[in-house]
């Protein structure tokens, strides 16, 4: 059997690599266009940062391990650049020579990634303006950041582009994962970084009141925001800077640009080749890898993916979906029954200390698709014991079924002990957990690492609360006119107050139940929505209607802010 | 409706605010035999290492709270001295005033904890000699490392115990998660200390070759470990030390003793009220945690539970069921169907810079339970991915059914990422999962957090490797006499090599199968077991029988080493 192997990077090279584990006498070919296999392109923000300080550290394997320890005919530098189903033959170009083979294959696996998206504005491609997904992009980003006059090829010639001593301003266009890791790096050697970003917020893969408290965040460090304005084009100025321009009629001068405004799936080989795409633009393969071509499979940043919380076809850059797919495919070659059950989207983003995590289906997907069958709260617990130092603040927002209290997604961010939360729900998502599950789950509990009831617990205690009736909930954003009851004490409301709400103090409650209405419902309001818990269970032992106000002002800062902005 | 509630710390406590929420109004006694309720005795040990500085961090809730808060009739210092459950009533002791009165209730909840273990050795009751339970206890510790002569009432003329200027060593006795924080909140206070251990290991609820490297992290800490050691008696030395004789005639000086052999059920109370009690020696209790009289319910240490992972009754002082044990005590109080689903023993230590955490079952108990439906494998993976700067070695153990990958249990030590693994690890546990979930979780990744195949990915991948036939496992204490073939590289062996191996290095494996034996079963080995998957994968494919000694030289050090103790 002879197997071609179409890029090398996580999905390809984890298919070669497991594909000889399961066949010594299989025949395999990886084929991979640029100069490197297996490469830590998760990492590239990070050596542009020189946190990662050798670019060798990003080459987690190379060529000659695939050959020596797999006995794969890896070839770097070499290019698929057709595919004959029919005939069940490829055409590879080899980079370094111009030649171009045809050789033939029993299966065929495609793993070409997703490549940055280049619009087709003025002034893309004047110098200065990068992509980050291969080492050689960081290569070039590093370069152009440390050049110095005799470095620069032609340059000031030729472009009459001035060297410049030191790039002092960077733009990154977008505000995604890559955009954020490469604000963060390129901040953390010194530079002032502007993020343009066409939607109203960072990171769309957050609620845009989660996201906010990202944006606050780069605010804080000093990373400046542009959202809801989108690049009109380029143009370089005398003085050897770029300018861009947005279709809001602004310009922000840079000495250098990133383009991180996200990838598109490499379908061009796939297309041609007469396969199946889906709706969402990437090569459509079933459960098994198998493109519409029994013999091609497919995998990776190329493939649509089922959702594994909705149902719907997405695509998912990730790694780790990558790494299992390229697997999935091995075993499948290999005449095995894996099936790939589809993502969950779980992700984390380390930004200025802070940690941004998710998992499941956020409340934008939801509402887009329509659904109303479920329920939100936002939790602050701490990230560990109060009583022990350090603790910090966590901001939970959880998604769940009201059916049946089945989890949907969650979000979370904070300074610390973020992902491992994030990680105990992704786990419990993929094993159709519910809210109740997470209010019975037994974490790790010291004072220095969480709490008797960890924030994980929490995250079920408060949808349960809410779904046996015991915590009707109230939200921001639906709170048209109801009475307001703060519970919190005056120095808290001296600070900020809610307009219109009437404040009992939570321990007074009992004493002045008389001073509240019996016929309206009443919203009730505390910092983080516990003690508004405990008084309406109050209210509600005693007669009333009452709602808790999910998150209390410390959501109302997330939501309101984001309303107004 | 009235309930009294005994014992106001994890359990107690719970039960009474839960039960609050459910009923506002019900008449709700809760009554502390100490100064203080719902404390953080799991913080004491921080407290002595002044870590967390102020007492009164400890004091997570009080009396006043009770009161004003949730209408519960708090008493501190008062104890119940008996239950006439015929009667339906409970004496109570007031400290305060030593006046006894009887009080009737509807439903009694017991959680008056566990006791630490005090035997009746010659020379317990010396000053100097402390257990750690109370907040009294942690204060009283303190105060004895702190004392200054002026300080020590009466003790130089009555008992001939000289003051010192500072206690410098310490002898702690026992070596489970108390003793180990106590040892090293000593360490950090200055201290030289000693643990004396019955068992010949530390931390009972690890295997011991797992144990064995926590005893090296200790000793590499300075702590001396006196293991397979019992303590025979104290004596007070002249020069106002305490000596700590041991049953093999050795004698530990010390200025201060911490008894932390373990602690015992609170069962006087519930035994002389003629409540049933397990053969673990705690109070018997249902899933809807209600004692032998149905109008009795207990929670909290004093309490058997099943073990989620065996179905066996157990002992698991742990904060986290009591908590839970308190409100599902409530809940079935205000007439729900609440149950506890048993406990998996998830818990964490912090020691010296080092997490070691664990969940389900572990080896030894599975043995004393005549299991042999079981397998485990040893992993050596990165916290994170190893071309981020920071990574470290992460040991796991992972116990799972042969049958059908049902998972059992796991421990993990580490510098990073522990416990984290560990939680996800106990979610899928009690989700009911098996090694072919983990394979397919979908965490959190990015370099400094995890790796595209995180450690819980290779904590289900490799069992399932093995379950699926594709690596034959071996280890090292079932090896005997096999044909060893070692697949590290020669300067790799020149540091420590196994008698008797035979060398080939992987990447020459292919070419040099014909040096090995048809007919024999090859155990392969490398340094962490990857290269020797791959090797034994190899040789599989080449119609050779072959197993990978799980875990390779990193758990031949633990093991090996054991065995030598």
């Amino acid at each position: 059997m002879k197997v071609i192997i179409v890029g090398g990077v996580a999905g390809g090279a984890s298919c070669a690599a497991r594909l000889r584990r399961l066949d010594e006498k299989a025949e395999i070919v990886l084929v991979e266009r640029g100069p490197y296999v297996s490469y830590a392109n998760c990492g590239l923000p990070y050596h542009v940062g020189d946190v990662i300080e050798k670019e060798s550290s990003l080459l987690v394997s190379n060529e000659q391990v695939f050959r020596a320890i797999f006995a794969v005919d890896c070839r770097t530098r070499c290019e698929a650049v057709a595919i004959s189903p029919k005939e069940k033959t490829v055409q590879l170009k080899n980079h370094a020579t111009g030649e171009v083979t045809t050789e033939s294959y029993d299966k065929l696996v495609l793993s070409p990634g997703a490549a940055p998206i280049r619009p087709p504005l003025p002034g893309i491609d004047l110098p200065g303006i990068f992509t980050v997904r291969t080492v050689p992009d960081a290569r070039e980003i590093r370069n152009w950041l440390e050049r110095t006059p005799t470095e620069l090829p032609e340059e000031g010639a030729s472009s009459g582009f001035a060297p410049l001593d030191k790039a002092k301003r960077a733009v990154v266009v977008g505000g995604g994962y890559v955009g954020l890791e490469m604000a963060e790096n390129l901040a953390h050697r010194g530079l002032e970084v502007t993020i343009v970003e066409m939607l109203d917020q960072v990171m769309a893969p957050l609620d845009p009141e989660c996201a906010r408290l990202v944006e606050r965040h780069l605010e804080k460090h000093g990373v400046r925001l542009a959202l809801g304005d989108a690049v009109a084009g380029f143009e370089q100025k005398e003085n050897g800077t770029l300018e861009v321009q947005t279709k809001s009629g602004k310009a922000y001068p840079a000495d250098l640009v990133i383009l991180a405004i996200g990838v598109r799936p490499e379908t061009a080989l796939a297309k041609a080749a007469g396969l199946e795409l889906g709706q969402r633009g990437g090569i459509r393969v079933d459960e098994h890898m198998r493109t519409s071509d029994p013999d091609i499979l497919a995998v990776g940043d190329a493939v649509e993916v089922k959702d594994f919380v909705t149902g719907e076809w997405t695509l998912i850059p990730l790694a780790g979906p990558a790494n299992r797919q390229g697997r999935i495919a091995a075993d499948v070659i290999a005449g095995r029954d894996s099936r790939f059950r589809g993502t969950q989207g779980t992700s984390v983003l380390g930004l200025f200390g802070a940690t941004v995590a998710m998992t499941g289906a956020n409340e934008k997907l939801l509402k887009r698709l329509g659904q109303t069958d479920y329920e939100k709260v936002y939790l602050f617990p701490n990230s560990h014991a109060g009583y022990y130092p350090g603790a910090k603040t966590l901001v939970l927002k959880v998604l769940f079924r009201k059916s049946d209290g089945r989890l949907l997604g969650a979000q979370a961010m904070g300074q610390d002990g973020v992902e491992k939360r994030i990680d105990a729900i992704a786990m419990a998502i993929q094993m159709g957990g519910t809210v109740y599950d997470l209010e019975e789950a037994e974490l790790c509990y010291a004072p220095q690492y969480g709490s008797a009831k960890d924030p994980v617990n929490f995250a079920g205690m408060v949808p349960a609360d809410v779904l046996r009736g015991d915590m009707p909930l109230g939200h921001w954003d639906t709170l048209d006119g109801a009475f307001l009851l703060d519970v919190r004490n005056p120095p808290e409301i001296a600070v900020e107050a809610v307009p219109g709400a009437v404040n009992i103090p939570l321990p007074a409650l009992r004493a002045r139940l008389a001073e509240l209405p019996k016929d309206r419902e009443i919203l009730v309001i505390c910092r983080s929505a516990v003690r508004a818990y405990y008084a309406t269970r109050i209210l509600l032992g005693n007669g009333f209607k009452a709602r808790n106000v999910s998150g209390g002002m410390s959501s109302r800062s997330m939501i309101v802010a984001k309303q107004r902005a």
